[in-house]
C-alpha cells in the first residue's frame, strides 16, 4: 500500500480537475459509480467510454490515445515515430491531433508511461496546442523537460511526477500507475479506474525478474485487477511474433563482464540507445569491476546521463566517470567510452568516429566496440556500413548477445494476458502484422473472437460493461514536421521531392514579348540531377531545339495561352527525354513576359 | 572422368584463342609449363599471376574478377550490384571495366558460375564493349541468352554451354568447373590451372547433401586438387559471419508438404525468387502430391519457369501447369499460385495483388500465403508493408521455415578450405565484415595472416609458386545505370537528386534589360517540394521581397556580372528561408536579358 506524494513542478495547472487528484489504496472498487471531481453524477447505464486510439496502431510508433468519458478526456502518451524512407526530408512524424483540439476542453491531462520517443516525443508540438498537465515517473518527466526546455515550453506547462502504485484521479477517470519492466526505467502501466469498469493499458512491457533498477513488473496488481474484473486490456504488440521469453536486462551485464575480462590492454567502446539507462548502469558497473574510467559522448547520451543521474535512476561509481577531454591521459586498458550511434545515424558520434570526422575520439587498431543494440527495421544497412568501417580502421567489433529487447515476446504477453484476463482485449503498438498476431495469441488463450478488436487509428470503440464495438471515426492521422514546419509538408510535396530524386528537373526559360507572343530571350534550359551536364551537351541542345519547335508550333497554330503553351513545350520535351534517356525529370517550363 | 561435347551457340567466334578448347581428363599435373594454344612458351619463373578483383569485395554484388598471364585475360563472373540508398534514381551499378577495355586484345573469355544477377547481369553492357566469348552451365547460358535477347545482342555473343567437369582452355589457362551447389541450378566452382599453379574460385556455394536438382557439390574434387597443391583460393564469404551450416534445399519441401496438407479450402500462393528453379521444383512437387494446379505469375518468374522447363532443370509433372487465366476454374483447395514480389518490390506481381492492383489475381479471406525466402538486407520494411497489406486483406502468411540460404554458413566455409588447403587465401563475395571473418575462420584453421588477403577492388595480387603481393591498382569502381544512361549519373548529379529530395527546389526567375541591367520582368519565384504552396503564400511573397531587395541592392552598388548578381540572390534568399523554415532547398537563380 503505497501513498507517496505526487511532486509537481512547473507553473500552477490550468484546469481544475488537474490540480485535484486523491491517493487511495489499492482496494476499492470498479465498475461502481462514480462522483467525479466536478460533483457531477455519472451513471455507467447510460454512458459509455470511448477509447480512441491516434497513433500505435498499424505502425511502430507515435503511441497516443484517448479515453473519452461524458465531459472528460485523458490521453494516454503522446509519441512521435520516425519517417518512412518515402517520407523525403521530414524528420519525424506526429499524431494528428485535431479530435483533441476540438475537445480541448474535456481534457483533463496526458498520462506517460515512459521516456521513450514514440511515447513523449510529439508533447513540445501537442503541448503548444493543448496546455494540460502532464503524468509520468520521474525519468519520465525528468526526460520531457528536457524536450520542453529545447522549445521553450518548461515555464508553461504542469507537470506531475508520479511513483507507480499512484492513483491520480483526472475528472471521472480514477488513474493507477503499475509498475512495469522496459527499456527504459520508471516504466508504467496504466489502469483506468472508469465508470464502465477497469480498462489497463501495459504500455511498452516485457517481464524481468531480476531488474536493474527498481523492481520487478507488478504481476500481482496485474493479477489482483484481473481477479476483480477488467472490463479491456490494452497490451504491446511490438514482439508478438517472437516466440518464447525476452531475456532479463541483466544477462547482457553478463556478457559485458566476459567481454571485459577479455580485452587486455584494448580501450573499450560501447554504443548503445542513450535511453537505456540500464545498460548504460550496466556499462558503468563493468568498468568500475576492472578499473576502468568512463568518458561519455553524443549529445543524447551526455543528456541522458545527467538527467538520470540527478534523479538517481543511474548510480556512478565514485570517479568513474571523466570528460572525454581527459582520455588522453589515461592507458587503453584503463577506458570506456560510452557512444550514441547503435543505429548506424550518420551524424552520431560512433558514425564521426567511424568516418575519421569526430574531433575528439579516433578509433585505432585493437580498440574493442560493443554494438549494445540490433537495427531497428530499416537501419540494417547503415548500421552494417558502420561496422564495416569499424573493422577496416581495426577495431574488434562485438554485436552478438549484447542486446535484450525491451518488449515482452509471447509467453510474456499470454502471461499477462491471462493474469489480467479483460473482458474485451485490443492489441496496441505494432504493424498490422503484429496486432494480428497478438489477437490470435489471445485466442489460443480461449478469448471469443468478437471480443477482440484490431483497431485502427481514429477508430472510436464505445465501451460499456457489458459490450464494445466500433461506432464511428474522428480525424486522424499523421503530420509531417520538416524543420520549423508542422503539417506543411503533404502529398504534393513528397511526391514532387520524390520525383525530384529520381530523375531531378529542367527548368525551361522563356520570355515572350507581351503582345506578339514573339520570343525574346531564350529558351534556356537549366538541369540538376538529371544528366552530367557538361557530358550531355548534345542531349542539351537537341532539348532546346525541341522547345524552340514547340514555340514555333504555338505561334504558326496562334496558340496564346499560357498553360497551353507550357503544356505543349511539357510534352514534347518530356517525349523527347524519355526516348533518348528513359528518364522522365521533372519539367518546368516557366514563361516571363516584357 | 568426363569428356563432354561443349554445346557451342551463336555466332563463330571473333577471337581464335577462344575457338580452341581441349578436353582433358582430371589428371593433369599442375604447376607444369604449359604450352598455350598461341604456341607460346610460358615459363613460370619468369612470370607471375595477376588476381584482380573488379567487384564483389566490401559489397554483396557485382562480381567480377580478372585473372591474368602474360598476354592472356580471362574473367570469372560479370555481375551488378543494386542501387545503394544514396543512389537516387538509379536502376542498378555495374563494374568499371576501364582496365579491361584498356587489355581488351588480351582478354579470352568470361567464365560464368552461375546465373544470379549479381555474377550475370552486367553482360549486356559489357559485352557491349568487350566482344568476348562466354562460358556456363546450360541454365547459367539460358538465363544471359534471356538478357542479351532484350539488349539485341544475342546474335554478336559467343556462348559456350559446358557441363561441371569440363575443362577448357583459354589462352593459357586451363579452365576446370566443379559442381557445387548454390540457390540455383547450375552453379559450378572454378578451378583455374595456370603456369603458376591452380587457382580455385569458389563461386556461390553452399554444401548440399541432398539436393534437387543434380548431385551434390563435387567435395573429392576439391580435396583432390587441394591433395595436389592449390596455390591460392577465393571463397564466398557471405554468411561468413553465420554459425554452424547451411541447411538443405530439401528442408523446405518438407515445410511445403506440412503447410500444404495443413491448408484445406484453401488456396495456396507461393511467392520466392524466380531464379531459385529447385525451390519451384519443390513447389511443382508438393502440388502435384496434393492434387492442385500451378499457375504461375510475374514476368520474371514466367521467364524463368520457361526457360528451366526447357533446359530440363524443372520437371513440371503432367498436366500440372496452367495458364493464370485459368485459375477462375479450380477451386481454392485445387490451386497453388507461385509469385514474384517475395523482396516486397513495389512492382511485382505479390505487392500488386497486396494493394489490389493485380489485373488478375485478388487476395481473398482464407488464402494462404507462403513467403519462401527472408528479406535481403534493406528490404525488410517493404517486405513488412506486403505482409502487412496480405494480413488486413485477411489472407495467412507463413514465414517461417519455409526459406533456406544458398550460401555456406562457417562449419562449411572451414570444411571447403580444409580440403582445398590453399598456400594463399582470398575471401571473396562479401562486405568488409564479412572478408574479415571469413579471414579469421582461416587464420582459425591454422593459416599464416600473412598468406591471407583482404583485398580492395582494383587491387593487383601478384602471385607466383612462393609468394603473393599487392603490387599496384587498376582503375576500378563503380558505373551507374539509369535508363538508358550508363555512367552519366555520378556524384554530382546524386548529390543534386539528394538535395532536392530532403528539401526540394525554388527558382527565381527574373528578365533584365541587356544595357542597363533594369529590371524588366519578374522576380518570379516557383517552388517544387519545398512548402505546401497554397498554405504558404505569405512566405512566398517575402521570398520575393527579399529578392528584390537583393536586386535593388546589385543595382544601388553597381554590380552588374550575373554570377555576382545569381550568388547575392542566393545567399540572400538561403538566409531568409533558413530562418524561417530551418530547410535549405536548392535555389537556381536564372537571369533572362532582353
Amino acid at each position: 500500500m503505497r501513498n507517496n506524494k505526487i511532486q509537481k513542478l512547473g507553473q500552477k495547472n490550468q484546469q481544475k480537475t488537474t490540480r485535484k487528484y486523491t491517493h487511495k489504496n489499492r482496494n476499492y472498487k470498479s465498475n461502481k459509480k462514480y462522483k467525479n471531481n466536478g460533483g457531477v453524477h455519472v451513471n455507467s447505464k447510460n454512458k459509455t467510454l470511448k477509447i480512441i486510439p491516434l497513433g500505435g496502431l498499424d505502425q511502430i510508433g507515435k503511441n497516443i490515445t484517448a479515453f473519452e468519458y461524458g465531459n472528460d478526456i485523458i490521453v494516454i502518451d503522446c509519441g512521435i515515430a520516425f519517417p518512412e524512407d518515402d517520407m523525403l526530408g521530414v524528420d519525424l512524424v506526429i499524431p494528428d491531433i485535431t479530435y483533441l483540439k476540438r475537445n480541448r476542453e474535456k481534457i483533463k491531462g496526458i498520462v506517460l508511461t515512459h521516456g521513450h520517443e514514440d511515447h513523449i516525443g510529439a508533447l513540445p508540438y501537442v503541448l503548444r496546442e493543448l496546455n494540460v498537465p502532464i503524468y509520468g515517473t520521474r525519468l519520465t518527466i525528468g526526460l520531457v523537460e528536457n524536450k520542453l526546455r529545447e522549445h521553450n515550453l518548461l515555464n508553461s506547462v504542469s507537470r506531475n511526477c508520479i511513483l507507480p502504485g499512484d492513483i491520480v484521479q483526472l475528472g471521472t477517470f480514477k488513474i493507477e500507475f503499475i509498475r512495469t519492466n522496459h527499456s527504459i526505467a520508471g516504466a508504467v502501466a496504466i489502469a483506468l479506474h472508469t465508470p464502465v469498469g477497469i480498462i489497463v493499458h501495459s504500455g511498452d512491457f516485457k517481464i524481468d525478474y531480476t531488474p536493474i533498477y527498481g523492481k520487478m513488473i507488478d504481476l500481482q496488481r496485474f493479477a489482483e485487477l484481473g481477479k476483480k474484473g477488467v472490463l479491456a486490456f490494452l497490451s504491446d504488440s511490438t514482439n508478438a511474433e517472437r516466440k518464447g521469453y525476452t531475456m532479463s536486462e541483466r544477462t547482457v551485464g553478463t556478457v559485458f563482464d566476459d567481454v571485459f575480462s577479455q580485452s587486455n590492454n584494448q580501450r573499450i567502446m560501447v554504443a548503445t540507445f542513450a535511453s537505456n539507462v540500464d545498460r548504460l548502469q550496466q556499462i558503468f558497473d563493468a568498468a568500475y569491476r576492472h578499473k576502468r574510467k568512463v568518458a561519455v559522448v553524443g549529445r543524447s547520451m551526455v543528456n541522458v546521463v545527467r538527467t538520470a543521474t540527478e534523479l538517481g535512476y543511474l548510480m556512478i561509481p565514485n570517479r568513474i566517470l571523466i570528460e572525454l577531454s581527459e582520455i588522453n591521459r589515461y592507458a587503453d586498458e584503463q577506458l570506456v567510452i560510452i557512444t550514441t550511434g547503435s543505429q548506424g545515424e550518420p551524424m552520431a558520434a560512433l558514425s564521426r568516429m567511424a568516418s575519421s570526422e569526430h574531433r575528439q575520439v579516433e578509433i585505432k587498431p585493437g580498440d574493442k566496440i560493443i554494438l549494445s543494440s540490433t537495427p531497428i527495421p530499416g537501419n540494417e544497412k547503415t548500421v552494417s556500413r558502420v561496422i564495416n568501417e569499424l573493422f577496416r580502421k581495426g577495431a574488434e567489433v562485438i554485436f552478438q548477445d549484447t542486446h535484450v529487447s525491451g518488449h515482452a515476446c509471447q509467453e510474456e504477453l499470454k502471461l499477462l494476458l491471462s493474469l489480467v484476463q479483460p473482458k474485451f482485449f485490443i492489441p496496441v503498438h505494432g504493424e498490422y502484422r503484429h496486432l494480428k498476431k497478438h489477437a490470435e495469441l489471445a485466442k489460443q488463450l480461449g478469448m471469443d473472437s468478437k471480443n477482440i478488436f484490431i483497431l485502427s487509428i481514429g477508430n472510436v470503440l464505445e465501451i460499456n460493461n457489458k459490450e464494445a464495438k466500433v461506432t464511428g471515426n474522428v480525424p486522424s492521422g499523421q503530420v509531417l514536421v520538416d524543420g520549423l514546419g508542422v503539417g506543411d509538408v503533404g502529398n504534393i510535396v513528397l511526391r514532387d521531392r520524390k520525383h525530384l530524386s529520381q530523375d531531378g528537373l529542367l527548368v525551361v526559360v522563356v520570355t515572350l514579348e507581351k503582345q506578339s507572343n514573339t520570343v525574346l530571350s531564350g529558351p534556356d534550359i537549366i538541369s540538376r540531377g538529371f544528366v552530367y551536364v557538361r557530358e550531355s551537351e548534345n542531349l542539351m541542345d537537341n532539348a532546346r531545339k525541341v522547345v524552340q519547335e514547340a514555340l514555333e508550333k504555338c505561334q504558326n497554330d496562334n496558340i496564346t495561352e499560357w498553360s497551353s503553351i507550357k503544356n505543349i513545350i511539357k510534352d514534347a520535351l518530356r517525349e523527347f527525354l524519355w526516348q533518348k534517356t528513359k528518364r522522365s525529370p521533372m519539367i518546368l517550363p516557366i514563361i516571363m513576359e516584357v
